[in-house]
């Protein structure tokens, strides 16, 4: 029977959404109603929980069990969570809807959309210091993956790419910072999946390496194929407005090269992707499909 | 000679400027200068340093060096100053001034405030996780560190606390809530301090509860005395508008109960934390002085 990615995912993704729902429910009693119901629009807004995926797929790709690397990967979901809220606020990009639904700050004001990404990252770090996670992985192990989440977070992660993104509004576009751009804004943090899910299952530094570079690849891909959808894609397959980069003055790979030159950027990326799991055989036949996917998909 | 606490409180506080300021410089190079600015900003606004100083001080009660716990202590600070911008905004308090400085999105703008805030939150935890810290420290001692820093600023810490304080403004004031949005917004967090003191140091259980003691009842009359002071203090010395609270319709003990009886109820939490204390003998000195500073500070 061949591998059929969209049960995979599906069923991947249940495992997530179970996972994330008992989590928050056992957090938050009634007196924290609002900030809940905040963080659970958001969760449960439609994600495909693509970073929770990798993280299984690369623990699953070194040896490891899937269930090992759920936990963690739902964290790095809740922080993904966090930093679509807080984009999204009319002070940074100023979107109404996402995924086809009004955003945070549109339903729970902006207040509540602070506070709901806030309680998001910090309860991320909560459940990756949970006490029933170590073992089978070893404390160190856990430290590890925390300083890989925070990295991929903090100045050097998303919140560093998003205030690059935000100074280059309006700005001529210039390569390199356009690639730190993306490296922080979104590629750091697929690869942080990968990694977690990689140091999940125990695995050596060569192939913690070999997944951070398939991660980087692929990150980097799926932020041009955003950006390229963005600029020229279906907004009712989307499920928001297109054509709001250009609007803003964003900087992006297709107003610096055009959409079909930024497509074979990507593909590029995508090929690199696929290289580095040359050593890893038939375990990560999931890493394969997904880094094909990303630059298929039409949304 | 008599303890000095202002002599010790000075050289503490170089201590963790020093630490800070290296931080943030190795983590973020000139690409990130405005994010850099903002976060600086407001970790140099002439903060007290007062978790970190609970932690170092704990570490010391329970037989620790205090130079163990620093780093974790300034981690502590770092997530302080981000609920301190968060807080300050238009959507959530709207405070133009602390400190007798423009807050910082009067400077940086709300959404570089964000952003300063997002980074210091992921850049403490970064800073719980670097390997230089374990030993001598151990990886498990680092995880419930972890665990209590996230849990003292999730949900059910400060941003449960200041989501409790919003939904609260204008509605009649009901006493179990008010107490419960001291314990999320400040008590935990302070608690939280002594516990990681206590934990660095390799405190047995009954020592680590004591120090948590302690903190909950020193950021109980901590809350109470600032709610106090923003009823009835000098503007000159707060370096912030008074007033403000009751204009806003805020729940706070003088509200409830008045000033006098407000500051009764302070002083019983402070005799309690001192109680909390009888086993340290004189390791606890410096602990006994914070608290008594603690009800008799005028801003």
């Amino acid at each position: 029977m061949p591998f059929d990615l969209k049960e995979y995912l599906k069923s991947r993704q249940e495992w997530c959404n179970e996972y994330i729902a008992r989590y928050v429910d056992m957090r938050c009693d009634d007196s924290f109603a609002l900030l809940r119901d905040a963080m659970n629009y958001s969760l449960f807004a439609g994600g495909k929980r693509v970073r929770p995926i990798l993280a299984m797929g690369a623990c699953r790709a070194c040896g490891g069990r899937e269930k090992d690397a759920l936990p963690f990967g739902v964290a790095l979901e809740m922080v993904h969570t966090f930093s679509l809220i807080h984009d999204d606020l009319p002070s940074m990009d100023d979107d109404d809807y996402r995924r086809g639904k009004p955003s945070n700050h549109k339903i729970y004001g902006e207040a509540h959309a602070i506070l709901a990404g806030d309680a998001l990252l910090a309860e991320a770090f909560r459940m990756l210091a949970c006490p029933d996670l170590y073992p089978p992985v070893t404390p160190e192990a856990g430290l590890e993956i925390m300083r890989e989440v925070a990295e991929a977070t903090g100045v050097t992660g998303m919140v560093g790419g998003q205030s690059l993104d935000l100074i280059s509004e309006n700005k001529p576009i210039v390569e390199d910072r356009l690639y730190l751009m993306h490296l922080c804004k979104t590629a750091r943090f697929i690869a942080c999946s990968t990694v977690t899910g990689a140091i999940a299952a125990g695995a050596e530094k060569a192939k913690i390496e070999a997944m951070r570079q398939y991660g980087l690849e692929i990150g980097l891909a799926f932020q041009i194929v955003d950006d390229c959808l963005n600029a020229v894609g279906d907004e009712k397959v989307m499920g928001k407005a297109t054509g709001s980069d250009a609007e803003r003055g964003k900087a992006t790979y297709p107003a610096l090269y055009g959409v079909e030159k930024s497509r074979e950027i990507a593909r590029g990326h995508v090929d690199k992707a696929v290289e580095a799991l040359a050593d890893f055989a038939d375990k990560a036949e999931i890493l394969r499909a997904i880094a094909l996917y990303i630059i298929e998909r039409d949304r």
